[in-house]
């Protein structure tokens, strides 16, 4: 048996108390797979005196998560308060310097710093883990950098924000619409502090922009990635998309083309009864695509306080038996950067207009869409009763550009009663 | 940069062929990644003339893959030919006697010799590897052993033949009998030489006994493990199911109870519309299920060339970044020998019966499933042309005891006209 790893763990929350469950509850478990035992020495948090419903009174506190960082007695710091910059950043940067070993559950900050915090850590000859960033229990970070490492990459994609998935599920099953849910999911304390990060698909964003850099070897690229969020879904499409056999998901697509990295998250349309469209609530599904493995799916929990423990316990286990390998897949050195791509590829698209209610309007918007090259294979115009006419339209393959300049014309007649939605139908 | 990895490869069938593809056409990105160059010094096959679609001309030659393995140019040992003993098994305590790591697909020997071998390379130092071995490119393994390593995992399930489940699929897709479709599978070359492996469930079971070794710290123990092909289950049958909602897979079930280890391999009734439901042809699912995790699903190609080659390369990746874990996850001996349990949890069945069509037959047939505790949810009796009335029973919960006593009590009317059919309806 090897001498002890020691943990020190900044962040109290739920994720925190379920690290701190495990390590009491599976001691024999963790110690007959690691090869040693795996305690902690101190743990950090906002309040000392809150009940987190686990004994603590074994380890030290410290107020000043930096402090718990460069401690003797801890091997790991483990970082789970969240935040892209502040406290966090600074007490996983003390904690390289110190030559620790991180474990993060940080996707905003990785994010962001990704590869300045790489480079660190590999000058250091730490590791860097961070399971418990994407996709809660599904151990996916795992998956890509080690199970498919043999694997040129080509595609993933990914329903990775546990509450967006919820909301929608929601308007569904209740018929509610989104502001009210919205509403509800922030009563049950589903939401983000700043509900943007959610609903805007930042933090599901977040997640596969650290997922690209492993797939592609390249330096992660939040910035460019292509952003749509929820807030603009109504009933009335999800119950449109149900009616033609697909459900409305927020997905990311992540992929390497010749013209450089495409990586967007915007709601899609998908098969009803697709993998992807079958998921319910909060559970998360990632596909991985390579040239060998052909498509991987993986499905579980995105979040919660028992599978995002359990994500980064599996990293302490890694620390435990003494697997290093660079934090994305390869030396952060060797990271490309590389251009951002807008993804123009075709694809046949949702599209909801709502309409003033004038002569000829119809005949503006056919031409709109003809003169933009984009073709019609379905349309259908709702009953209504006041002045603004809901017209769905299911177009042909369309490349993103050729949908924009449609839009743009249509919005151009001024016959627009809202902002109109364009939604693409991904066939997964 | 480390010195390179230099692999010795013994079967140069679909998979070997595609190992070899993976080393010459992704050296680089190999390189990268595990930073150091993938090398082959040698091969062996049984035929040294066949064209195999890659150029081996770089490569020495061995007739013998036990001189193979004990090469001072080896340092992998990548064991591709199959078989449970023989030369594969052989070759295997060669290359460990010899201080080589080994990486195999080779379920069948690790099924049967699993804990002397994983023994023999602890005592060595050595990794032996079996991502391969199970569930083609899905990697599975990993995630039992590492990503989920702090989990006490509860249960697992899966289909994980992909033989099996192409012709259940075919069967039901083209209404076409088992014994043709049996037949167009060996046409197809989708059976193993003893096709028993597959129809019968072996091949399967033998997966499922290497990730119980792995969840539940105990030695691998196929002896145990409860069997019931596929040869069975009729059209009939398969149309039944679906009439219901459900459908027919070869399901691998596996948990640790208080009674002590259960293992099946059977063909089950799973929800139509479920993840297992909905698997089509030679796709493999694979779920664990963790106290702290929850349900992981995993989904992905389980046999053919890139999909099994990627595994076994993930393994030579493993190798080359210098991860070194116990074969089953733990030291080979501290895993128990686990009393084997017979599963006598209740479930709803679906039963057919073939009676002779006398007069009173189906009254003796109710008394006997009454008298044995079991209680009829739904019962159909078809119309028939010949002696023969076919009856399709649903039970509400019973145990397999009371299924197997009711069973027993029919065929002792003597009223059977063929052998009756008792499948697990699994809700997942």
């Amino acid at each position: 048996m090897n001498s002890p790893l020691r943990l020190g763990i900044a962040g109290l929350g739920t994720v925190g108390a379920g690290v701190i469950k495990i390590v009491q509850e599976q001691s024999a478990l963790l110690a007959v797979r690691s090869g040693c035992d795996i305690t902690i020495s101190a743990i950090s948090a906002r309040s000392r005196s809150k009940d987190r419903g686990v004994d603590l009174s074994a380890y030290d506190w410290e107020d000043d998560p930096v402090a718990l960082a460069k401690r003797d007695d801890v091997d790991v710091f483990v970082e789970l308060m969240g935040g892209e910059d502040g406290p966090a950043k600074a007490a996983c940067e003390a904690a390289i310097s110190a030559g620790k070993h991180v474990v993060t559950a940080n996707k905003a900050m990785l994010a962001h710093h990704g590869q300045a915090m790489a480079l660190a850590a590999e000058a250091a000859s730490v590791n860097l883990r961070f399971e418990a960033a994407v996709a809660g229990g599904i151990p996916v970070i795992k998956a890509l950098t080690e199970g498919l490492a043999a694997n040129h990459i080509t595609r993933i994609m990914g329903v990775m924000n546990g509450t967006c998935n919820y909301i929608l599920t929601r308007m569904e099953n209740a018929g509610l619409p989104y502001a009210e849910v919205f509403e509800e999911a922030n009563q049950l304390g589903y939401l983000e502090a700043d509900p943007n990060l959610d609903v805007g698909g930042i933090d599901a964003a977040h997640k596969l922009v650290l997922l690209s850099a492993i797939a592609y070897g390249t330096q992660v690229d939040f910035a460019s990635a292509e952003l749509q969020g929820i807030g603009l879904i109504s009933v009335d499409d999800i119950l449109a998309a149900k009616d033609m056999g697909y459900r409305i998901k927020l997905l990311g697509l992540s992929s390497m083309t010749d013209a450089g990295l495409e990586q967007s998250m915007q709601p899609c349309l998908v098969p009803y009864n697709s993998p992807l469209g079958q998921l319910e609530g909060g559970t998360n599904m990632v596909v991985i695509e390579g040239d060998a493995v052909g498509q991987i799916v993986m499905r579980g929990a995105g979040a919660g306080e028992g599978p995002t423990a359990s994500a980064v316990m599996g990293d302490v286990m890694d620390i435990a038996r003494g697997i290093s390998i660079p934090v994305f897949g390869q030396p952060a050195a060797t990271l490309k950067q590389t251009k951002a791509a807008k993804s123009n590829t075709g694809s046949p698209y949702y599209i909801r207009l709502s309409l003033n209610d004038t002569t000829g309007v119809m005949a503006k918007v056919t031409t709109a869409l003809a003169d933009a090259g984009v073709s019609i294979d379905r349309m259908r115009q709702k009953g209504h009763q006041d002045n603004a006419a809901p017209v769905l339209i299911v177009t042909h393959e369309a490349t993103p550009t050729a949908i924009d300049m449609a839009l743009k014309a249509i919005e151009a007649t001024g016959d627009l009663a809202k902002t109109p939605i364009a939604l693409k139908i991904v066939e997964v």
